[in-house]
């Protein structure tokens, strides 16, 4: 190629990042984008933000202007084109503008796709009433943004409660708006286990959410203009204002249509290179299937920060780079009130689905060390392959440095870390950003404790069930009389302070099945070695402790 | 060893660590600690806080008291006992109890020494007047205090601005005292690159702090009661209260005098089990020396988070365990007004002393997506190895999100990881903890440019050396003509802004020698790569633009 033509489809996050590497790689190369909508790169993440007037100026939302992009890196930006077919043969793609419904073919010599990813809209009776959104693009954002302000809706019923939706929960009540979610499944933030979004629910609640899960949209009614939400179990709520947030499709017509291979998940299959089943057609961003380093199998992970890779590597190599793009961990983020809660890797239900037998550890340290003003605890959820010893995933919440410890643990999950190894990373320590032992530091030491023999963890869903089972156990509550009578006790456990068990030790059964637990799980690990050196056999740590216990407990249980 | 007896000489970080690992190591064995003090485990690293009431209560600063230790480990907390001497041949250890005189004698199965170290106290006139402190144990923390709030000193001097220097230059400004550093180096923090630290000292001189650079201490003396602190260099500074933070060097006495390995740091040499050249004493804390992962030499890191790991390894290891310490960073953090400054790895220095050929690359990006409120400017320095790629070390500076960077670039250089590898990591986004592009993953991207062979860095000391050389030299400013009138332009630099380079390329010599520069140095990377494709063969980018530049500019010097 002479002067290679690159012609670029999408021009948000995966397309606009391809266009300015193709023109860092190639001053010559000749380089026309074109988008559907009327602008480009601009920050899709922040689009909650501006909805509640926390980003106040749309501006800003705006990171690179076309002019800009023009000027800067010469490519030519053609907004409101929507290119609706690929001719591989004769490498030329069909164009409609949108403002003329003319229709115009480009020639290319490698096509880059990133024509991003659709909200999925179920086919309910109701969706398609004036008052009903979806919410994904800058343009339905300036949509409900005029609602909001024009109409004045006082209810709102965002339906499904993932992480776009719960960001559209907090934003939406900031502006004054009552806000209620509905989701089909039991728990909230479904690529966390069900035992970390029951924390962040039950702190959502106390802000005045209103959650109904366990119910999907069933239909959308119209009353006078405005909504009546009904849910699969019979209930209605009254919505002025209904947001459908059920997940996003990747957008694959197109490269279904030109006769590209799509992956099991339902995205465009690219190898490494960002290379599609055609080695003249790329493709990036939220229309691509993604390799999880910790399966090696493919997945979809629709993020601006994921883009923006694959759109640098797709646009180096249209122009014969060989960038490699080495595998996603399906890292998420998001605040939901006082709250910030982050995953990395796999959660434990996902590690079970990929047959790992899965350690399962939680500790709640403060984020920085809990003598320093405004130390807050954290509450980290660790899983790791028991069989390897490697550190599998990583879940944490809490109300400061979730985002720092989220960062180490994809760090070390990208290098295959096993879980006790955490314990050696030197991480900087100062009491106003951390404790001498980090909470990464000593999830790793628990990991190593558990790996020397010196633990067998039990989580509290396996000890609810448990009790739930009335197996027959010794449950030895290990904490002081004032914290049992004040937080109230795991129903059928017996009081055994920590200092007092070496003296009353004699009294119980070494050979029955025992756990014991106390408020984080430090003391109880204390009395788990006293118990295993004198002989019990059959001893189980409650991870976590009470801040793990998302059950009931019994108040003036102590006996 | 039926049932063995472990002997613990030092009860704070290392010591008590060992001491509560021993103890889950083994119910049956004995366990004494004996400590100088008056106190065990206490907040070493809390004390500045305190100095200033950021920690209110000195309560919070005693993390574990003698008698919960006892309770808890039931290990024989023995204070105000100091151990004058090891009889290796009969293993006994020697003790003196302080309160009383007493000599007594403890036999030992396996020693383990934690001692701690000794702040450095210069042979100079006055280092033993009234008002002249060392700080670093709660001791001396207690008498500055009561200084302080019974004499109500109005001036002080810091002698030595490391990083406990300068802690305590802020937590004494907080109580109303007017402080001075003097630090006989041309730098504060001295484990930071000059380039940094000058950062810090700009800053901390816009907050009222005198810096007295370049100028040791000579003299202290003593005008009726309050003092005058002379330096090298002649100049004199008023103080009613001295502070000597001159460093410290481990307490080895005991272990020379026993004739124990020492290393060529000075610290007690020990092997990855904390195991001393006598195969039943072992060592942990400040008094031994770490194994540096970078280089695999051995260096001190004189930390709390340190001293815990290697305590907690000899504690096990004093009853048979097998745990290794795996090497540290050097990783330090630490606040001087509204910045964070933390370093991991070597500094530019550091590797060139270590024989390295380094890559060095600054970048500033917002600590969170710029469009979201609060975003502040970070200022993160690397430095690679050219030959490897491996990333050596990194700094960063900034009013947020500092910890988290330090921390991912802690866990990367942990595992040897190239620099350009740091583009792969699947860190978590959302607009209030990070942008898209995060700037870990930026530096990675810089790298991999730098290694694909897309452009040439060169520092802002390199620069600067070179015009004052008054080298040939064409230097092209991009940025925009408001700025360049704002912030002044460097030096010599004509002015071509970015979108106007193409236009007026052949204007400018393509055989000359040519760096480029803009704000940050992204819009010179993209300078860069238009003259390098156009034809342009000796061109550097000066890496992180005018915001490294710590040097003058020229004011109105547009043309």
């Amino acid at each position: 190629m002479g002067k290679p033509k690159i012609v670029i489809v999408g021009g948000v996050a995966g397309g606009a990042s391809a266009a300015a590497k193709a023109r860092r790689c190639s001053e010559d190369a000749e380089i026309v984008m074109f988008e559907k909508g009327p602008n480009i790169a601009y920050a899709n993440c922040g689009l909650p933000y501006y909805l509640s007037g926390v980003i106040e100026n749309r501006d800003n939302l705006l990171i690179v202007t076309e002019k800009r992009f023009q000027q800067r890196f010469r490519v030519d930006v053609q907004t409101q084109r929507e290119v609706s077919r690929i001719d591989r043969a004769r490498k030329v793609v069909v164009v409609r503008n949108l403002k003329t419904g003319s229709m115009e073919e480009e020639p290319y010599d490698r096509l880059i796709l990133s024509p991003g990813s659709s909200p999925v809209i179920p086919p309910l009776p109701g969706v398609d009433l004036p008052f009903v959104f979806t919410f994904k693009t800058l343009e339905d954002t300036d949509r409900i943004y005029q609602f909001v302000r024009e109409k004045r809706p006082r209810k709102a019923v965002i339906v499904g409660g993932g992480l776009i939706g719960m960001e559209v929960m907090e934003n939406l009540g900031l502006t004054g708006l009552k806000v209620s979610i509905v989701e089909r499944l039991g728990q909230i933030l479904p690529f966390l286990d069900w035992d970390m979004a029951e924390l962040v629910r039950q702190h959502a609640e106390t802000k005045g959410a209103s959650l109904l899960l366990s119910q999907g949209l069933k239909v959308i009614e119209n009353r006078n203009g405005s909504g009546m939400v009904h849910t699969e179990v019979g209930k209605t709520v009254k919505a002025d204002l209904v947001i459908l947030s059920l997940g996003i499709r990747p957008n694959v017509a197109l490269a279904v249509e030109a006769g590209l291979e799509i992956g099991e998940t339902g995205g465009i299959k690219v190898n490494e290179y960002m290379q599609t089943s055609d080695p003249d057609i790329f493709a990036a961003g939220d229309c691509v299937e993604s390799i999880h380093r910790v399966t090696g199998k493919p997945f979809l992970t629709p993020m601006g920060s994921v883009a923006n890779k694959q759109g640098r590597a797709a646009g180096a190599n249209a122009l014969g780079r060989k960038i490699a793009v080495k595998g996603f961990l399906g890292t998420v983020i998001l605040k939901v009130f006082d709250l910030t809660i982050a995953k990395t890797g796999l959660s434990e239900v996902e590690a079970q689905q990929a047959s790992f037998d899965p350690l399962v550890t939680f500790i709640h340290p403060g984020h920085i060390a809990e003598y320093y003003p405004g130390s807050k605890p954290l509450h980290m959820k660790t899983i790791t392959d028991k069989t390897s010893g490697q550190l599998l995933g990583g879940q944490v919440i809490g109300e400061e440095g979730v985002d720092k410890r989220i960062d180490v643990l994809a760090t070390a999950i990208y290098h295959r870390m096993p879980l006790d190894e955490l314990l050696h990373l030197d991480l900087a320590y100062a009491p106003p950003y951390s404790a001498a032992r980090d909470p990464v530091v000593i999830a790793g030491a628990i990991g190593q404790n558990f790996f020397e023999g010196d633990w067998i963890p039990i989580t509290p869903t396996a000890l609810h069930e448990k009790i739930e089972s009335r197996g027959n156990l010794t449950l030895i509550d290990v904490r002081s009389r004032k914290e049992c009578l004040k937080e109230g006790m795991i129903p059928g456990a017996i009081h055994i302070p920590l200092h007092h068990l070496r003296d009353r030790i004699d009294q119980l059964d070494k050979d029955r099945e025992t756990v014991v637990y106390c408020r984080t799980g430090l003391r109880s690990y204390l009395a788990t070695r006293i118990l295993m050196q004198k002989g019990f056999t059959r001893v189980k740590n409650l991870t976590g402790g009470t801040m793990s216990w998302v059950y009931p407990v019994k108040k003036g249980g102590l006996r």
